[in-house]
């Protein structure tokens, strides 16, 4: 059956009531299965998975999402950068291939969601496709990237941005990133065959649980991710003067600790009450000499600001910076503000990709709402290349990167049925 | 010649001015002549020393003070503790001894002043007496406590407070006390042997630098020490909900290192505004788990309060506590105090000393102040079983367990002048 006709009657069988049309959506029963299967493969004794990239329990994991691949019609390969690819061809050889996918790789004691609903639901996708016997027109490739936790590895190759001292650097698993990519079958010393250029790529999309709890405290469906936040991170040294707490009188002390708790209040009323959705966080703190005796002459805190919008962090710290000028001034103290690297832009969407996915979830009857993502995915690195949108589904309490981390069977198969028929819009030309 | 005249003399040749009468001073060049040369066991590159107790530096400086104590007539032994005792015989068989001294055991990285200038201040008084051939009526007892630096040891042992547990702790040399003990010539089976019991000492005088800015910073030569003040220590342990920095809205937020911010500055704040000279801390901060991108659970923090009154302490801690309650409330989070047994109440010295010290430093010409010690010392321990009085001499700008400690040659003499003048008079009977 073309696609085009099966896309045309979805649209028919749409209605407003939260349910799914039962004849075009995904199964949530095999999706849960398979998300508990998964779940074995470096689970640990609290219910969550320690599988991390490039461990045995990855290895194994990756193993048993090919037989997955397989299972649904696809030809499994890995690319130079590890990343597993299952490929079905479409009827046209001249489109460019619409890719979708996700992660199966975990933190150290992570859960059993993030990540691997993306490539659970991207293959449910493929299946559903290939029971159903539709051939779509562009091919289409299920990705599992390599690595997304240690740091989008796998997507950053794909984009053309992983470099060298990238490879040396050393993951959960006690290898470098480099002899990791060799262990899953990748080859590291050939990474610009892994790579795609823009054109490449018809479309990307990426299904993931949202992390936060907007659409399990306000019962929303599916999230339209509006793009990915930017994340700025800077080291902050505050200067004093260590002394005696016992012999330095309270009105003589030019106490770092004092001056680096007034810079963290400043941080959280500053991020609070600008409005918008920006974020600043300290999580990191340590005070030298770091005695309960000694008044600490110096402290060194993290800060973290993170927005969709780059303008908006620079306002951001630009008013921290001008509220840590006050603070050093009436403290007798100093701040310094160290920028680190992290080559983390803001990544918006596709808007293109936003309605169709909007589209998508209004036609199956779903509630859903738009909003940023405020975490990393392998998505802001296929932004680059390819019209990316992102689908999330609602997280339990917010949870994630823990073994509470939960989703139920049901918006799981939400998700991968809005997957399925924003690729078949795409297929159908709803880009052009 | 009996020493009763040879006090009388000295009072009659007192003046105002802030030099010392020539013939009764002790002298300065030899004392810094002899601070230097002890700064030479455990020297670093930065001018100080790091002579932690029962280091071989520690053990090589103990051996140049017993070379020093003979030198000045007396003889020297090594009590069970490890402390290191002078003593030199008086006229009156029946009197117990008058005991003076401090320590030469510095922090690591350590100046050369702090605790050193009281042995050898202490060890000038008894070769001033010994040149002068005054023999006193009471034994007199030179002492250099054991690790003072490490929990007081030495003079906690002499006071029948140094327990089994405290042994086996661990010291800066590598090696647990006991074993610190039994180095330097102790025996930690037999600690009973060097206590004293009440009666046995007839009075305690410790010469001591500051280790604050008073002096200094006052221009007064001479701190009468009201007593070493009480300390405190909580553990405070602020607990929020951990949660991904990029994926929770501020207002969502329970973050234990904010809450741990505004307690850190009521904490500064009720320390500061309450009419006194109380101190209260902050030191030490860890966050968990300590990453930039997570919203920090739990933070756990130091307290320290320090006081000569163990109910302001306690009315500190009370208002500490009670902010702590409105704080947790409005912040979502829970604050806990678990104090740690230090056993370090106040010790006020013996009023009668003070007024023997403030009388030493008025005949001699000395400017003098009251003051209390913020700072903790072997008199403390002493003070539990016999009449205690403590002098200071100025830190340059207050500094001290630093290289950069410093108190001027001068400074050191005038310190010794007012023990040597302390000790005659009780030696004369000034404490009856």
């Amino acid at each position: 059956m073309p696609s085009r006709f099966v896309f045309s009657l979805l649209l028919l069988t749409a209605t407003t009531a939260h349910a799914q049309a039962p004849e075009i959506s995904a199964d949530p029963d095999r999706m849960e299965q398979r998300i508990l299967a998964l779940g074995r493969f470096g689970s640990n004794p609290v219910g969550g998975v320690s599988r991390v990239a490039f461990s045995d329990a990855d290895i194994a994991g990756r193993e048993y999402v090919q037989d997955l691949m397989r299972e649904a019609g696809l030809t499994v390969r890995i690319d130079t950068a590890g990343n597993i690819i299952g490929r079905r061809e479409g009827s046209d050889d001249a489109l460019a291939p619409i890719m979708f996918g996700s992660h199966i790789d975990s933190v150290p004691g992570g859960g059993n969601y993030d990540g691997d609903v993306g490539v659970v639901g991207a293959i449910e996708v493929a299946q559903m496709l290939y029971e159903r016997g539709i051939v779509t027109q562009h091919p289409i490739e299920v990705v599992t990237f390599t690595d997304e936790e240690g740091g989008l590895t796998g997507s950053r190759a794909m984009a053309g941005k992983l470099t060298g001292a990238t490879l040396q650097l050393m993951s959960h698993a006690g290898v470098t990133i480099e002899d990791g990519i060799r262990r899953v079958g990748g080859d590291p010393d050939r990474l610009d065959v892994s790579r795609r250029k823009p054109g490449e790529i018809a479309a990307f999309i990426e299904l993931h649980i949202e992390q936060g709890a907007i659409l399990d405290e306000e019962g929303v469906d599916i999230g339209v991710v509006e793009g990915i936040v930017g994340i700025r991170w800077w080291e902050v040294t505050i200067e004093g003067v260590a002394n005696h707490a016992g012999t330095t009188p309270m009105h003589k002390r030019r106490d770092a600790m004092v001056t680096a708790a007034e810079m963290t209040l400043a941080i959280n009323r500053i991020a609070t009450e600008l409005p918008g959705r920006q974020v600043a966080t300290v999580g990191q703190i340590e005070a030298f000499p770091g005695a309960p005796n000694v008044i600490p002459g110096k402290v060194v805190m993290s800060l973290e600001i993170r927005d969709l919008d780059s303008a908006k962090m620079q306002q951001v710290f630009d008013l921290i910076a001008a509220e840590s000028q006050r603070i050093a001034r009436t403290r007798g103290a100093s701040i310094r503000f160290d920028e680190l690297d992290l080559n983390a832009e803001p990544a918006p969407t596709d808007q293109r990709m936003r309605r169709i996915i909007s589209a998508s979830a209004e036609g199956l009857g779903l509630t859903f709402k738009s909003m940023p993502s405020g975490a990393g995915h392998d998505a802001q690195d296929m932004a680059t290349i390819a019209p990316t949108g992102m689908i999330f589904v609602p997280s339990k309490d917010g949870i994630s990167h823990s073994p509470k981390e939960f989703t139920s069977a049901d918006d799981m198969a939400n998700g991968a049925s809005v997957l399925y028929r924003t690729v078949l819009a795409i297929d159908n030309g709803a880009l052009e």
